[in-house]
């Protein structure tokens, strides 16, 4: 029997995984990952593992969960090392907990192995920071997707609108114009700072800052960053542009 | 004049700092770094590279942020590659912004380099997820510091309790039973489950769960997990475990 170690790759840049996230993709006899990894990091996979791409496209063409969860006990079952690369973080809006459960219930010993999540990664590359003293003391980080089974946003954002001084959205493009209006009812007034970063560290990687009440169409996959940190974030990014 | 990258160094696992930031380190010319980072990544500095002790002792003994800054604007006038190492993320409750501003100022290019943030780290180490789909589809970062200005605390727990499923609370050590007290006049039941991790990563860990009535005395440095995924991880690792 092998161990499965929950890997993740992090925001997109191959550089920015750990390097015990590489150690384990160098190592591995099998790696399954996520559409959104990068292609540098399964290059550096040894002569004849296996490579398998469990993502689902933007239309959601893919293997289902249940069906991933299938493939790893199957792997591991065969196999001594076993990589289940996400993209960010695996247990940050990933699935990572979910197959380590369904993997330890059936006797496969498994490991998180962090990466660094695209909602704090992002940001930082345009020189905003999720919380500043004297500025903010608190970040959330959110989804902005609803609950299928309810239909209603799993987040109650005009409840957390004014409990943290930032919050960072991740899955929140399609929602972005409800999102802020669900914010702006909450408390945080129209002006409030916005950044919107698209396709971080991906082909097509845009950044543009705007306010809550001007927030309107994001496309994906997106992190939206509400607080006044956007506002020095942008101060202190212009002046290292000068 | 030279760069300064603003690394972090991750939560304290060698391995656990990105591939990025140990590339710098290896290539540094001269490394500020604060007193929690992992000693074998100073160990891999190139032979003549200046290693500088910058942090503070737990009795607070140590240059001050001014003295770091002044430190860092000096080396970059003199060496091409500065890396300013700190534990964790920079950005994540370190003072990565205010020393990149400082150096931006004076026509210094700086640029910051994500790390892997202990508040996310060590919980995972235990299996603890900071969000779980059905259970948890939002988490706070906040510091359970106070402002030593005003003499109350930076973040409003009442307020926090119930605008967030999990939160995750740095630097709540010595506060923690007032903190604690503050959640559940918000609303949080007194058997919502909480984790303690203590020196995660260093010498002394300790990994412990309990509820919000019974905790109490929490050692110095800690990270504090309050929510249902406390319960959900702790399963898991048990189940892990047999």
């Amino acid at each position: 029997m092998g161990k499965v170690y929950i890997v993740g790759a992090g925001p997109g840049d191959p550089e920015l995984v750990t390097v015990k996230g590489l150690r384990l993709i160098q190592n591995a006899d099998v790696i399954l990952h996520d559409r959104l990894v990068p292609k540098e990091l399964l290059k550096t996979a040894k002569p004849g593992a296996l490579v398998v791409d469990v993502g689902k496209s933007p239309g959601g063409v893919g293997p289902s969960q249940e069906e991933i969860n299938k493939m790893l006990l199957s792997y591991a079952a065969r196999y001594e090392l076993v990589v289940r690369l996400h993209g960010g973080d695996p247990l940050v809006f990933g699935r990572g907990f979910e197959e380590c459960r369904y993997l330890v219930e059936r006797g496969v010993p498994c490991e998180f192995v962090p990466g660094i999540t695209s909602g704090l990664a992002a940001p930082a590359k345009y020189f905003i920071p999720p919380v500043l003293r004297g500025v903010a003391s608190s970040v959330a980080l959110v989804t902005g997707r609803e609950d299928p089974s309810k239909g209603v946003r799993q987040v109650d954002f005009k409840k957390l609108a004014t409990a943290v001084d930032t919050i960072i959205i991740y899955m929140g493009a399609s929602a972005a114009k409800e999102i802020a209006e669900e914010l702006m009812a909450g408390g945080l007034p129209p002006d409030t700072p916005v950044a919107v970063i698209e396709s971080a560290y991906f082909e097509g990687e845009s950044f543009k800052t705007t306010t809550l009440g001007a927030l309107s169409s994001v496309r994906n996959p997106a992190i939206i960053v509400v607080g006044k940190v956007v506002e020095r974030g942008s101060r202190l990014r212009g002046a290292s542009c000068r």
